[in-house]
């Protein structure tokens, strides 16, 4: 059973998150991974035992992905770029498999993974354009990018991020190390992008953090409002959540 | 009754085209025009003779718009920004009203027209992107964009586009007049983005000028084959319809 890791994109606007959720084995709506086991097993043949797809983060409903990372066995031996275009024959037009690899059998999508980047898109106009709802988060109140600038390198470092946990996070350790936090004004389109990278994310961390920054952006919490924050360990001290439409799952790394 | 000029954007992937349709009075799907006429009437108040909203142009199914102009009448007159923000209140976030003002009572949207702007986006990528699905038109064939520039002076004038208008078409003539008729490469986007303006188009006008002018570039046709195409006046002789998700009606034009 070759074993196959996949690069995959896709519009999340019009799945219930990734991960597959099934009531009596019956799929109760649709997620990423539940069209992808679809395709992966059509393509498969349709073997007695369910070709299972391990994907390496589970993002949210609505969250977008550039570089999602799977990785799933297949029953014979064929070349990656041909798993890649049969793929893409199978799935709905709002998921696209970007690259196939065959990969050695130790290789897990998320267990191996080292650091991921995700990037958040925030609209300042003052009106909620039709073409961007789907993917931009909107805050429309005045943002001092020169204040969010000020207060992200505050988010560097191994810390512990418990206060950017949303309740559901069921991960035994909130420790996370970030290496990569920075704001894009893209003064044309009226948006700000952030870009964060780390070693992993607990649940809806990056979606409270960009809350947060928004919030040190309007004045509404002081620019050196981060460490304090993270040293309470409290989540009921960030409570907004930016929206998912603006997320991105950019890039997963793996070693080697 | 005051009357009242919006101009109106909307995603038109979830419409099933701009005109209302209804049977025995039933609206059967839903239209940007039935979701206008439903808010209009509710910030009317649901007068009992129901309030009409006319449009410029009868977009169709997964076209867009950046500047539809519709008219209605209300009864009774407030400031027009008041209208803007009153109908964004009600309306779902795929229709944004971008502006309204109150109109003589002789301005209709659709007559009282010259000219209209439309844009039509192909994507040029070798694969679909879930992106760009709903929002531009793709075409991955190599295309040689300066055998289309060559051959788009060919579509100016007042010429009779018989060829290029869809069965369906229920206008008297076929004759008019296109001023503008270019194309801008965005290397960097993969996209060509077509931009046509003109007194009025058919029905499907202009993805036919555009299915003709991928054809040209493609090599398919010889590029000066639009000459001949408008001398035939046979539909039979452009077939090809390039995808509604690519076009948008981006501006009407009106006297004063």
């Amino acid at each position: 059973m070759p074993r196959y890791r996949a690069i995959v994109a896709y519009d999340g606007s019009d799945f219930l998150g990734f991960q597959v959720q099934s009531k009596h084995g019956v799929e109760r709506h649709r997620t990423v991974q539940g069209e992808l086991i679809k395709a992966v097993n059509q393509m498969g043949k349709n073997p007695v035992e369910r070709i299972k797809v391990v994907g390496s983060s589970r993002t949210d409903t609505g969250v977008h992905a550039n570089g999602q990372v799977v990785h799933f066995d297949l029953p014979f031996d064929i070349p990656g770029d041909a798993v890649r275009k049969g793929l893409n024959t199978i799935l709905a037009r709002d998921i696209l498999i970007k690259q196939v690899d065959q990969v050695s059998e130790d290789f897990h999508a998320r267990f191996s993974s080292h650091s991921k980047r995700y990037y958040y898109r925030v609209s300042t106009q003052d009106y909620i354009d039709p073409f961007k709802r789907r993917y931009t988060g909107h805050f429309h109140w005045h943002l001092d990018a020169d204040r969010i600038k000020q207060a992200l390198p505050d988010l560097i470092g191994e810390q512990d991020f418990a206060t950017f946990a949303a309740s559901g996070n069921q991960t035994a350790t909130t420790i996370r190390t970030i290496t990569r936090a920075e704001v894009e004004v893209k003064e044309d389109e009226n948006e700000l992008v952030f870009t964060f990278e780390g070693n992993a994310f607990l649940y809806n961390q990056i979606r409270i953090m960009v809350g947060v920054l928004l919030e040190i952006g309007t004045g509404r919490r002081p620019v050196d409002a981060i460490p304090a924050l993270i040293a309470a360990k409290d989540r009921e001290q960030a409570r907004y959540t930016a929206p998912a439409a603006g997320l991105y799952l950019d890039e997963v790394a793996y070693n080697g």
